[in-house]
């Protein structure tokens, strides 16, 4: 019997929505070996416990074998929830806004991005409207797009977003979604007025609010104002990970939500993967234990801030006239924590255009553009200083500048 | 300044399609100390390989701590995509049925279970007619039906699916998801001749086949007839999992897809949870190199054929009209592999309503009706022989003959 292959595959409507990450495709080009990379969001493998891991990972499999291997709860490891809700009520207390968050509340994700995709699920239905920054995290986009919302973006005002700006776009939105500390693409923090304005202002509106905190210990000088979701607890969800202050490949992260909607985000995350590897959350449980990430993360916050500082020397010295003709300059910001740094080049420029340019030159970085859920502004790019060392920071921004040579004379030429 | 809580956690419609697992409720009460479980799904944890587990751990750390801890690509780890592309390329030529699998089309899943959520995703429009097996995995439903499909059963014929039922209801349908060998919740196979003729069926009708097969390498006596997809790999997609062969608490699975389809799951996958656990994924690859599991499944179907034989036994004992008077008595199939035996109470009795008295009596099972699309069969009931030991399958069905029986002198007193 001959079989014909006539299969449609009739693919759903959300599948149109779905594309290629444009900076997984930038990340393949910069995978070039000789290449000093600012593109990628990696964390510095330098900061990986793995002495620890090795430790833990011996530990578990001897204490309870068939516990750490054997299928497990959808709400995650218990001790590993506990670890989770006592680290952010002190937290919180210390940063003078007391949250004493229950481990009830906590649901162990794979990975901060799954958070994301259990919210989409939940709270996204086809034509929702949502809220996003300006530019916002990509990631989190890629999980809102297939439950066909539509995202709007709400400006952004220097140390915060411009709250006219959402109030105005705020009526029929299911949520706000923000990155206030270190954000990602552009490394900027949220300032403390704003936070309390828009706590006010999303509370008195009955506006949930998706609170994504990954960098948020990363902070460099002082720790950032306390979070969104201390402030009112039952009107947001918070998204926490493991991934850039112990390792990113165990795929682990959590959410903190109100009993209003935990309930629906667990059955969402049955369905999605039954539960996160037990294994790896007993292995974090095991390394966190006994305050480990009280000392572990100021080495990590040490090596980011002399990187920071690395890159902004870099920049100043390659870019002298960033402050007497800001319009003719690359001019940046100065992030106070995280992985990111957010620049600009001069008017009528394109980071896409300087891109090939930058490469050829041997340097790499993620246009701004594709950050912008409307029109992205193009002249923005993002470098991150984490992943490269001091030296290749140096002869990456050197390298950055002899490409913005090259193509201002290809431009003006 | 006050906050008032006004949130209204505006849930997406797809929220209310959401419950919670019935089994998983059922299996809270059987977590009671002292009570025989064939609730479960959960295979024997005797047969996880700590000692491969561990030094597959402690070698991943030392060759290579920076790839297995760092982010990672959403195809998986390159050399587990190869092992499992051989796999099923060589298991196919066995059965006569040559499949050769491009390593290309292998995506890494966090759990089978993921890759329903993902053929949900790419597949499912809110409205979109799916059909499923009579009964099926409640996983695959708890992962559909978030989308909004119409779920439509295609009736159960002895060896495999009425295929003029079949015929009748295909019209518009967006895909079927099949479940050949040993299924959960019934442990039946589907016949070599059901699957060339649904093969061909869907092939000329270009129905999309979902083909799931958690147990397949399970077999007791001889291996199940060759795959669906292995027929015809343009029209189906394949989900396997390392969870029935090594063990479910990493949290690994896979996904064979058409190049038709590939890179929308691909996608899926990626703003899902960014990739699978690279850290889980070498160790996998380094368990199973050098054909560890042609060794170690040998054994785990010698243990599970042995329990099965327990039970069957036991059953048989227990109750020993079920030939003779088959309407009055326990009836049960004899599954060729898997987990599970499917059983029916005598006519007019419900399993829902025995389940108390087997409670009681010291042992849990899951009634069969949540597993049914449509209107249940409530006199059905599924039992694990895999989970206890012999001594608790024989205790254990014992107590469920004496929980029967009074349950049935309740009845009819």
């Amino acid at each position: 019997m001959t079989i014909t292959n006539q299969s449609p595959w009739h693919l759903a409507r959300r599948a149109d929505r779905m594309n290629p990450s444009v900076i997984r495709e930038i990340l393949k080009v910069t995978e070039r070996p000789g290449i000093i990379s600012f593109a990628g969001g990696l964390p510095s493998a330098r900061t990986f416990p793995v002495a620890q891991f090795e430790a833990a990972c011996a530990k578990v499999l001897q204490d309870d074998p068939a516990g750490a291997l054997q299928y497990a709860a959808s709400e995650g490891f218990g001790p590993l929830r506990e670890q989770v809700a006592q680290t952010l009520s002190q937290q919180s207390s210390a940063a003078g806004q007391p949250w004493p968050v229950d481990p009830a509340q906590v649901l162990i994700t794979t990975g901060s991005q799954q958070g994301l995709d259990l919210v989409a699920k939940v709270l996204i239905d086809a034509g929702s409207r949502i809220l996003v920054e300006s530019p916002t995290y990509l990631g989190a986009m890629s999980a809102f797009v297939p439950m066909e919302p539509e995202v709007v973006s709400v400006a952004n005002a220097g140390s915060g977003l411009d709250l006219a700006d959402l109030s105005a776009k705020l009526p029929d939105a299911r949520f706000l979604y923000v990155l206030p500390n270190f954000q990602n693409p552009t490394g900027r923090t949220m300032s403390e007025q704003c936070r309390a304005e828009l706590s006010a202002l999303a509370s008195q509106r009955g506006l949930p609010l998706i609170e994504d905190n990954p960098y948020g210990d990363l902070w460099f000088d002082t720790p950032p104002p306390a979070s969104l979701t201390a402030r009112n607890p039952q009107g947001c969800i918070y998204l926490g990970s493991f991934s850039k202050v112990l390792a990113p490949g165990l795929r682990l992260g959590f959410l903190v939500a109100p009993k209003a909607v935990y309930p629906k985000l667990l059955q969402a995350k049955q369905a999605a993967d039954l539960h996160s590897p037990g294994f790896n959350q007993r292995m974090i449980a095991e390394v966190m234990k006994d305050g480990f990430l009280d000392h572990h993360v100021p080495t990590i916050r040490a090596l980011y801030k002399a990187q920071r500082d690395a890159m902004l020397a870099a920049l100043a010295q390659h870019f002298p006239n960033h402050k007497i003709q800001p319009d003719q300059s690359l001019t940046w910001n100065t992030p106070a924590g995280g992985m990111f740094l957010w620049a600009r080049l001069p008017a009528g420029m394109s980071a896409a255009d300087l891109l090939p340019f930058a490469i050829d030159q041997g340097v790499a970085f993620v246009p701004g553009a594709p950050f912008y859920a409307d029109l992205g502004d193009p002249r923005t790019l993002r470098l991150s200083f984490v992943t490269p060392s001091v030296a290749d920071i140096q002869r990456g921004v050197a390298a950055l500048a002899k490409a913005l040579q090259i193509y201002t004379a290809t431009v003006s030429g």
